[in-house]
């Protein structure tokens, strides 16, 4: 028994069942660890970046915490553009990283960095293991810290986890939602009584199946709307859900929305910002005269919550189906044709199979899907929650890990998809049932759009190159094959309908370009 | 006229030419600038670890700053790791990270993390600039402390740079070396008389050609042996220089070496120090019993004070051509039959032209490389300075953008080159000759050995995919067919020589898969 068996026992006894890893000689006996007691499904991602968003994906999907086993700085560093996402998305994870022998670390070896600096810029809980009688103190306060929906990270030095520890107790996880203040949701009651135009706006837990039929029912009981952020975490959606309207992207759009309101409800969700700061536009998307009202912070369950603030609006408890509210059955035609960016989003809707998982960073191509799906099978939508891009392939490879039995669809950007296309061999290795739709533009479109927003267009021919990823043309269908994911090109609907279909009949990862025009 | 037209101009007068990047929203209006402005070609990488893993070659080459445009910290964290290996390697980069507008900030928008703490974990001089006045003064600072060799990061809020400036003043950058300290010159010479086993061991600029040629000089005149570290950044290799050991890699073989002299000086170089720390094992790799001096502190240019030394110990200053300090012409003859990892570097060694730049990212299958190469035809040799994996593409492409009249050779281990392959795309785009060879092996082999080395073997069913590369097999033929660059997959030595023949005849980047047994 050494400190890394020690650390691997309390975390089986905490629950986590898979570690998304990529290690190195610093983290060889937590390896040796894993290969003893078994418990623990360590899964090889070729980039960090993959680990940190499949760690993501996974959490949002089970809601309990996912664990990586990350290489020094360098390795964390390449992490923490999806732990961004994550931290942004509220995902428990728990991340061990090995470091240097102590006694060696002041020689300043040459992978040497300031861990500790690094790590703080995404963790919400850190701590650096003083020795190995305290790893598993340390792994039960990590992964409790993270349970609520935030980052934890122990850096764990190499010679403690070869240490033996003078005793084998295992500490346990504990968490456990505090309730929520009784004054504030009758604060929220009340407004939503008083107000004449108002919104709930939801986030967090609340957009999950019961948080969305209570919010439903608060709407039938105070006539508010339903509202929720540009990019949610995890979402339930599709007939027989509430139909939320999400903020526009930019701000114009935002305001013009979110000015119809004189009173909100915040439930789990942050006060609506843009997403850049744009010459003479808010920062804020709401005036200081829109009254609010916030439940549910970090540490209470904003679902419960908000079951709370139905009972004091004595909302209806009656099934709600045939409700305008509610979303009825309702999946658009089938388009034909050269495929665009509406055409990929409307094709999407019309053959995405029930109880999909998908995973949307499709930036400009996607604008049109979420409208369109709103009456489709269920589904549970997972986004770009921090703006991060490389999201999409390893988060959605971390939601087929977490729901194997379900159909995950990863609508992609194609710019986004080139910083994480890695975790397509994850998807291979492991044969899972990921879909990857490739919107193939062939640029960073946003910034085509932000440049002509700010008035420089046409673009120039020093700048058109920045935004532009064509010359040459990335060949998507080699890239997929190239780390072992069955792929094809479609340029119209009608291929993409052919090759969406093998795809969801045939089990393992698939890759379907879709060359827009 | 606005901040962001005084930046460029301010880094144009600063004889910058070239800037790696990845502009997002927050950067257009530097982009618009470098449009408007002529003087600076950017280049774009599909990921952020290109951008700075060249920026690192580009350096090393060019002993002048490498410019980096960077989209906040999600953008910076995925250049982390190879600026991580460029501050190991000593490269002056000036990086340019766009940050949101300063009254935007406080409201947390989705993008917005700990930038300036994220910026510390790499940068030697780092700032944000606190107005568009400002601006010229903060990018000619930032490009003065790049200057010896250190990382420099301005941060510039997006308001600062689509600001106009009161006055369109532009600050000149400046660096000047500072003299070395006589005392020290003098220390070092009487050590190198007097000691009986000693040794100079180089690093920095004496690697250059001038440096070796001094080095030799030295080591004519004193009998002492000349050595360097596992990781050089940048040195001149082969016939016609004097041959300088490398110390091992791992530290039973490194103390073998280094315990063999009783007195060392340091030029440019730190003192050795074990890559990892093992149990029973030192961290510094010399005892407090062996003396040393060192000469060249950061800010000295270490070249010039190791002619100082040469000059104080009346060295003489004949041609040494004939001397066995120097490498004669000696190219080892072309082997044959399927290939292995010796085989690869002996064919390299027998094969590579005159006047290459060799990228050698090969770790555990280059071994034997660098014996191979002593006598071949003159040429450049980077290596991976910090340690964090993924730097051998990028920093090629940097190299070749650099150099574009030297063949650049990529000698490159398949995992590492699986963090960033993206660079291949940029190499394609900007048609360099960049010959990628990957060694492919399948496997993170150095973690094997490691396991190994731990007592750890054989290696169990649940670790040994977390070293594992195959299952299923990259196809390496076809991912870089992926991003434009020619390719081929080469089983035997035959085969390779073959391949490689028609990479150095042809303008153009390739990329051949050396399948090793």
């Amino acid at each position: 028994m050494n400190g890394a068996e020690i650390l691997v026992q309390t975390v089986i006894q905490a629950g986590i069942e898979v570690c998304f890893a990529n290690a190195g000689t610093t983290e060889i006996f937590v390896v040796n660890a894993l290969e003893k007691i078994p418990g623990i499904r360590p899964m090889l991602f070729l980039f960090e970046g993959g680990c940190s968003g499949a760690a993501d994906g996974y959490a949002r999907m089970k809601d309990k915490p996912a664990m990586t086993l990350l290489h020094l700085g360098p390795g964390f560093a390449n992490a923490v553009a999806n732990f961004h996402n994550a931290r942004r998305a509220g995902s428990p994870i728990f991340n061990v990283i090995g470091d240097h022998a102590t006694w060696h670390r002041p020689s300043d070896p040459l992978l040497n960095m300031d861990l500790e600096g690094l790590v703080g810029t995404v963790s919400s809980w850190q701590r650096t293991n003083q020795s190995t009688d305290r790893i598993s103190l340390d792994a039960a306060e990590g992964i409790s810290a993270a349970l609520p929906g935030r980052i934890a990270s122990l850096i764990l030095p190499s010679d403690h986890a070869w240490t033996q520890p003078s005793s084998a107790e295992i500490c346990a996880a504990r968490f456990s939602f505090e309730p929520a203040e009784k004054e504030t949701i009758e604060n929220a009651a009340h407004l939503l009584r008083t107000a004449s135009r108002k919104a709930l706006f939801l986030g967090g837990r609340t957009l999950r199946k019961e948080g969305l039929l209570v919010a439903a029912r608060i709407a039938a009981a105070t006539g508010c709307d339903l509202l929720t952020d540009v990019f949610p975490a995890r979402m339930e959606r599709g007939a027989g859900y509430p139909f939320i309207k999400k903020v526009p992207y930019f701000p114009e759009s935002a305001t013009a929305l979110l000015s119809g309101y004189d009173a909100f409800v915040f439930a789990g969700a942050r006060e609506p910002v843009s997403f850049f700061g744009y010459q003479d536009m808010p920062s804020l998307l709401l005036t200081p005269d829109q009254r609010r009202v916030h439940i549910g912070n970090g540490l209470q369950d904003e679902a419960e919550a908000l079951g709370g603030l139905a009972d004091a609006l004595a909302a209806p408890s009656d099934p709600l189906l045939d409700s305008p509210l509610i979303a009825s059955y309702r999946r658009p035609p089938l388009p034909g044709g050269a495929l665009t960016a509406e055409k990929v989003c409307q094709s999407l809707a019309a053959l995405q199979p029930e109880n999909a998982v998908i995973v949307d960073e499709s930036l400009t191509s996607g604008f049109a899907y979420y409208d369109l799906a709103a009456g489709v099978a269920p589904f549970t939508l997972l986004t770009l929650t921090g703006g991060a891009i490389g999201q999409g392939i390893p988060s959605a490879t971390g939601a087929a890990i977490a729901c194997p039995e379900r159909p995950v669809i990863n609508l992609q950007a194609d710019g986004s998809a080139l910083y994480t296309l890695q975790a397509l061999w994850t998807q291979a290795r492991e044969n899972l049932n990921v879909t990857t739709l490739i919107c193939s533009n062939r640029s960073y479109n946003i910034i085509r759009v932000e440049m002509s927003r700010a008035g420089f267009s046409p673009i120039g021919p020093v700048a058109a190159p920045l935004m532009d990823l064509g010359h040459p043309d990335i060949d998507w269908v080699k890239l997929s094959q190239g780390f072992g994911v069955p792929s094809i090109r479609a340029y119209t609907v009608e291929e993409f309908a052919a090759a969406f279909s093998r795809a969801m009949a045939e089990p393992g990862p698939h890759l379907i370009e879709l060359v827009l025009t």
